[in-house]
């Protein structure tokens, strides 16, 4: 039988415990704010006593950091499967719909746009999304790099930085456009996405 | 003398206080988030009673409803100025500095941030900022039709559609991006800015 003690030791239990509290978390800051969102209405959600919680998570921060952190590993997931097509410029373009859809869904884009409310005021969940996108763009940049020089398109690093840099905006933008005009035709979405992208990428 | 009575339905005072009130919630709301900040660290911050804040927004979504307001008056000042403009594509174009400048300043941003990750939980706030962007999309979507239609280029429905919501998704996303990357080059940022504007306007 597990002594408490060894549950907290074994490593796929701690992971689970950690995972019920971090979908637990994110119910609670998508309904009141990561502010307005207690440790004790975090636990109440994940039907965990508040002291269990604090052996996975110190403090609400850390919770926060959690999250940046699985942000930060889906970007880097994504940027390897790019690395790995045949010619990642255009499949950054042909693959406009389903990154369109991905940052429509709510699901998706509620929680970064608290993060980001919350990295606004809070320097230290600011400074982990900045080292997190530090270590994206220097996936990122090798990449775009690369292929525009196959190209024979200018290169250099400042016009990598702004290209790459209102590329990414265009991206981080849509959640909140979305907010905005809910019933976006989508169709017409991919056109213009795909006109921004291919003269960001390719000319 | 003034009396109470008539120092409510003076309006340039009265508009003076709301505005007192505003400032100091733009504060707290940066400080403590939206859900974080109470009607009384308002009123301590606005150096009124809380009995007197209610005289002016009976509510916190009220007061967050009347930063959408302000939002929008300076939206539909800047869309009456392109619309004034000999050539406004060229101008959107040609002014994308001062844009960004514009969107790199967390004074500027800060509180948007705020506010849409309210609105992504609050649908009275959602509404709100919903009709201030269907009235905004009402004045520049024509002068967007017009002045394609007088280049000679395709002006149907949903190609405006795409393409406006576009370039709105690119400066929705830059305060975003300046959160993670906060020393962004910005000359180069301008570059990528134009050839991407350039490419939904003008082509």
């Amino acid at each position: 039988m597990n002594t408490p003690a060894k549950r907290r030791t074994d490593p796929e239990r701690a992971q689970s415990r950690r995972n019920q509290v971090l979908q637990a978390a994110a119910v609670c800051f998508a309904r009141s704010g990561f502010h307005g969102a207690s440790m004790s209405e975090i636990s109440k959600q994940a039907g965990m006593s508040a002291g269990h919680i604090y052996n996975y998570f110190d403090s609400k921060d850390a919770i926060i950091m959690a999250f940046v952190d699985l942000q930060s590993e889906h970007v880097m997931t994504q940027l390897s499967e790019l690395d790995s097509k045949d010619d990642p410029l255009q499949s950054m373009i042909d693959e406009a719909p389903r990154h369109i859809d991905e940052s429509l869904d709510p699901h998706f884009f509620e929680l970064p746009m608290e993060m980001c409310a919350e990295a606004a005021r809070n320097p230290r969940i600011a400074e982990a999304m900045r080292a997190a996108d530090v270590e994206a763009m220097a996936r990122f940049r090798p990449i775009i790099k690369r292929e525009r020089e196959r190209r024979g398109l200018a290169a250099d690093d400042a016009l990598l930085d702004g290209r790459i840099n209102t590329l990414v905006s265009l991206f981080h933008g849509l959640p909140v456009r979305a907010l905005h005009v809910p019933g976006m035709h989508r169709d017409a979405l991919v056109e213009g996405y795909r006109v921004a992208l291919k003269a960001l990428l390719l000319t």
